[in-house]
């Protein structure tokens, strides 16, 4: 069971058709193939995994970006298979799977961009991809595509071991336009993205030039999905999709940065991505408890960040989040190891909630194991770190270590 | 049950005595302090953790080991409590405590050596200390301090929540002189030592001066302690003490680097503190798997423990190991998180045991899942990368990630 995750219900956004199909890629005959057809003229940014051992379909989308100039059409995802580890058979077939959804959807076969999640090293069923890209065309033709059922079956189609569909939406009235924004991820393990989640998808109905949308997904990913972690492992998928289709009705005009109203688009952008990254650590495998490290007073954002990621990442800080253990030092082990140069323990702070557990290098004036087990004993546990050096701060989300996550992991493939 | 810890039985250091007792830091009553007492004129090299969070008698060793001048004549060891996040009283309470131990043994106060393990975070019981050193005093007078039993229940005394003691020996023929080289260590969780480990204190009865001795102890750390991890978790208190008595009835000379059997000494000692590493990482928290790391072919070592940490701390891989799951999916993202600036993945070769899996940025040819599954249902698991761009190598030691783990961690202090 997912913390504490009830997000807004999703708005579709024009522009935007979805067909969900069980190709039989998964062997238990659940969703396993999506296909997003794309209104002509939307602007699309992207950014993927930094693991070196990118997966094909990472490779494939990052040349078909170039050779389409961001003109992408539609969006070929498949969950059961991740199309990694398949060296140039892998690449081979993702391409030729683009096509072939190319010439179904009668878009150039540079417009297509291919995302593929699951089990790494195996290639995908080739048979069972071309049939599934041509049912779908099919599909494409005949169902409802835009209705939100739609994109609710396209966010169950994208997952893999998420327990349940991650789909948000944000409204909001910028130049007296109403603007939506709606997106969907999927990912539970093998979560700390570098530069991106697993998969995300957030389309608007704004009109933005791609040069500003790159801009913007940018800096919405570094405080959402560049700032989860669920076990420290950076997948070889990881992707994230943002597309503005400018299919609003109420769309006049091209947004940008130099619009007054802006802030207020970025501001709903933040909220769906932030939502959509807490979705994943709320749904992470084994989680029982969502906690959110955040580490000011530093001199960067940088080093509060890896300060943070040290503790989000710590084995025994996550087993005893898992016990509701008010275990302040493991911490300290923690802040310690970060490796922050000539960091004085003597300014260090260290707060469990609203509780100041920690000063002065040692045990804070008043503190008591009760006092922090009652926080610990919640199911949203802020821990709140002063490093005493700076004005910087940063903000990681993460789940903890339990028996689940182990069982889940150990079975995954059995 | 630790994984295939079979240890040569240990041969007692001429010049080294030991005391160990039940002082009562424990609540469960078993042996909680241990005093070493040294012969007069031995040499004394120490390695300490680089947390930033460095334990109160880590603070204090360092600064006796100035004072003394390296003339260390006793250890005073307690388990049950970490004197680490105590802060300034932590370590006033640690020089008390060193001078309690130097009356009793009327010894220069600078010369004792504080260590302490346990709980992170709460004060050591003053008095119980002050009782069980002076309880430690007249034991020394008294009991038989020198024989294997006394070394023997000393290993015993500095564990926590190891499962078994973990003492060896090797000995050495060095220019026609016998010497021994016996060791202790404890540990099996909050194991990825930086410069040192939890606690180890190895004893030779060479006489070495304390310059020399201080570059073995480096080298033999760099191949031991500081290559094995169980949960990436860097302890406050990282201790590692290499003390040469000269007692050997065998010593006519100082050995050194100059003399032409020192790497027959090298050897022997490296051995030692391979074989105290490994004991902690077949003895780790939880442990079902011994996995050996090698990753060669790097432009550098740094690069091939960075490698092999990455794959030895992967929850991912770690839980894999533990359902016996030939995933080798899993290594491959390992090694493409590590951050190995421009990896080429087509040179990248794995194989697990003497069974090549990947080449060619693909499966290899020939491997069959049924082939890695044999491999991995062994209890000791060699796991062997290949990055094609070098002639470096490292090898790194660690255990698998299992319910026992989350058990042992999540249950710790309740």
């Amino acid at each position: 069971m997912p913390v504490n995750l009830n997000l807004p219900q999703a708005t579709p956004v024009a522009g935007i058709e979805f067909v969900t199909l069980a190709a039989g890629i998964k062997k238990n005959g659940t969703p396993d193939m999506v296909v997003a057809r794309i209104t002509e003229g939307a602007s699309c940014a992207a950014v993927f995994t930094r693991n070196a051992f990118c997966a094909a379909p990472v490779t494939v989308c990052k040349d078909q970006l170039l050779e389409s100039d961001g003109q992408i059409r539609a969006l070929l995802i498949n969950s059961g298979n991740a199309n990694a580890g398949t060296g140039e058979p892998g690449i081979v077939m993702a391409r030729a799977h683009c096509v072939a959804a190319a010439t179904v959807l009668r878009i150039p076969p540079a417009s297509v961009l291919p995302f593929s999640t699951g089990v790494i090293g195996q290639l995908l069923p080739d048979s069972v991809m071309l049939d599934g890209i041509a049912k779908a065309g099919e599909l494409l033709a005949f169902e409802r595509t835009s209705d939100l059922a739609a994109w609710q079956s396209a966010a169950r189609g994208i997952m893999t071991t998420d327990t349940v569909p991650k789909l948000t939406s944000q409204s909001v009235q910028v130049s007296g336009q109403r603007i939506t924004i709606s997106g969907m991820a999927k990912g539970s393990g093998m979560i700390q993205p570098d530069m991106a989640t697993m998969l995300s998808y957030v389309f608007t109905d704004a009109a933005i030039d791609q040069e500003h949308l790159d801009a913007a997904l940018r800096e919405a990913v570094e405080v959402s999905f560049n700032a989860i972690t669920v076990d420290s492992d950076t997948s070889t998928n990881d992707a994230c999709v943002l597309i503005a289709t400018g299919g609003s009705e109420a769309v006049r005009s091209t947004l940008g940065p130099d619009d007054a109203d802006w802030p207020v688009f970025m501001q709903g952008l933040l909220k769906v991505f932030t939502d959509l990254a807490q979705a994943i650590v709320r749904d992470a495998e084994g989680a029982s408890k969502f906690i959110s490290v955040n580490v000011a007073g530093g001199d960067n954002a940088a080093e509060c960040k890896q300060v943070a990621y040290a503790i989000a990442n710590s084995p025994l800080v996550k087993t005893a989040m898992f016990a509701s253990d008010a275990n302040v030092g493991r911490l300290l082990m923690a802040i310690g190891k970060a490796g922050v140069d000539n960091l004085d323990a003597s300014k260090v702070t260290v707060s469990l909630g609203d509780v100041l557990a920690f000063e002065l290098g040692g045990v804070a004036a008043g503190y008591t194991e009760e006092r922090g087990a009652a926080i610990m004993a919640r199911e949203e546990i802020d821990v709140i770190v002063g490093l005493g050096r700076g004005d910087a701060s940063a903000t990681v989300y993460t789940s903890d270590l339990s028996h689940e996550y182990v069982s889940i992991n150990a079975d995954y493939r059995s």
